[in-house]
């Protein structure tokens, strides 16, 4: 076989025939997967996936019986999502990566490497712009890939054929900085706030709640204040009668279909000891502090356990953080816990 | 009467007594009307709204027999959304501006300016961040805003009591430059998009459709291809059969939940030579290049009749528009044509 081992020329083109749903070369063929990592190797010779052999007939390396590039197109497209699944691969390749096929969609090895003599870097998922996003799924996809010690990426495929890479991270919040003690305080429940009265206000403005009313009063948020009574630091008080946390909590949700998840997101990155505030003029829930800096290094958006929402509404989320240079999270609300989520935009 | 055209001091305070859900002063009240046009003038005194009556109270001007400050919030805001209006009145004033109340929610003079010696410029709607927009409602009191020549405007008061404003505009899209005339060509539905091969892909890239595929073949988008489609420049293949308008669009639509409204927008947009492309990349349906420019100047969203969306949600869309310097359209289909509305964030 070593005299297989230089590179095809044009002249003398591996030949290849259409197999199902693949294509099969010869034995000559097999020097493709052992310099360039196509296809897997067989006894008798190489089977490449649609992608591959559609990329080597593309780019002049093989020829395939009864089939120019076109009508070789016009086959897999029989396949549903092919064409987008061909760009992303073609996309790859062209930045020099060797890609295998599977698990999903692809695996890219790092770069000169390939099969055998290599390892991968990269799990990548094929997506359209329209695809609804299950944070599930996609919890459960990128778990996977980490637990190999691989990157987890989505590839979007706009309408347009364009292409956007997000690397995502699973990541547990860190421990932060110690929060303040506090002393008891009363606050009043006034439309949707509850404002706090007297000197009382200045300790919970330094520690990163609130907003002034005015000089004698700080006015919380809902959320804010209904961490502060889970705590038993703030007694709210509501037509002469103090509200218990349930009842408290029953206007909150009465006021608010995302409270519950909210109000969990809140609490937990409170406890870890950042301070969040509200994400609204970014239109997401939470905009984190981290460790007293005056930048906010996070948007944090909460969703319920069984959320889907569409690539092309994360995409925006995305790059509205990046363009305030922050990361994009998002807080998954589990019974068991809460997965944040972290949707990075990266160049391959 | 014109000993009391001097401005109260705090010695002699105006006095007023609550009447329902609004305040009463005497004669010696009519000054705060005549000159900082508060309340509406009645045969024996001034009439105030809460907001209007509180603020005074806030800033001493007048005292309310039985009440204090506090106890005066306590009771208007056993009206649900009282707090949210007051801090929104509170600002405006504080901005330097004179208001009224009504007819939805206020009407802010031009500075310096005030009932009966000079006219309105803003008429001001009070949203909380998790109110849901009703396009149709929107688009109504906007226009009867723009219809009695003021600017209408949105004041969003989020979850911290912090303040946005929005002018909300309603505008046709003037006509831009002539489409150039395209021959007709063949095409080849491959995925979700149209291949057009051969030379004749040159001439609608540089009329702005489509993307490269390769030297030899322009790729289409399903909304560019059916839009040539529709004005008979493009025929579209599949399988060996030619596919009617008809059936490319129950193609599209089984693809796009969205289909509809995104062709509506676009085909207009389009015949009015303006250039849409996909706006993934913004999280929107469309950048639009007005007249030839490299810089796209509008993101447009397409939406269906009867659409409502979270103010939160719309102000994702305008930060990150505004981030890339871009106005944000929302094109609301109806079966009588397309109302473009703009959101823009402005500072009072």
């Amino acid at each position: 076989m070593h005299h297989f081992k230089t590179c095809p020329s044009n002249k003398f083109l591996v030949k290849g025939s259409v197999d199902g749903t693949s294509v099969r070369l010869g034995m000559d063929g097999l020097v493709l997967y052992e310099q360039s990592g196509y296809g897997r190797p067989e006894k008798d010779g190489l089977r490449l996936a649609p992608q591959e052999a559609l990329y080597l007939v593309y780019r002049s390396k093989i020829t395939i019986e009864g089939y120019d590039l076109e009508s070789l197109i016009s086959y897999f497209c029989e396949q549903e999502l092919f064409f987008r699944s061909f760009i992303v691969y073609r996309d790859l390749r062209e930045r020099g990566y060797v890609v295998q096929t599977g698990p999903h969609d692809f695996r890219v090895f790092r770069r000169g490497q390939r099969p055998g003599v290599g390892t991968s870097q990269y799990m990548v998922r094929v997506l359209s712009e329209r695809d609804l996003i299950d944070f599930e799924v996609l919890i459960s996809e990128a778990a996977a890939s980490i637990n190999m010690r691989k990157q987890h990426v989505l590839a979007v495929v706009d309408d347009e054929g364009e292409l956007t890479y997000y690397e995502i991270k699973l990541q547990p919040l860190q421990k932060d900085q110690p929060e303040p003690t506090l002393e008891p305080v009363d606050g009043l429940l006034t439309g949707r706030s509850v404002l706090i009265p007297g000197a009382a206000g200045s300790v919970f403005e330094a520690a990163g709640y609130g907003k002034r009313f005015d000089d004698q009063r700080l006015m919380l948020s809902l959320v804010e204040a209904g961490y502060l009574q889970k705590r038993e630091i703030l007694t709210v008080h509501h037509r002469d009668q103090i509200l218990s946390p349930g009842e408290y909590t029953e206007l909150f949700k009465a006021d608010d279909a995302e409270a519950t998840e909210k109000a969990a997101v809140y609490d937990q990155i409170r406890d870890l000891g950042y301070i969040p505030r509200t994400g609204y003029k970014f239109g997401h829930h939470f905009r984190v502090y981290v460790c007293g800096m005056s930048h906010s290094d996070l948007l944090i958006h909460a969703i319920a356990r069984g959320t889907a929402l569409p690539m092309s509404v994360i995409s925006r989320s995305v790059r509205l953080a990046h363009s305030v240079k922050k990361k994009m999270l998002f807080g998954c609300v589990h019974t068991t816990g809460i997965q944040y989520i972290e949707f990075g935009r990266i160049k391959l």
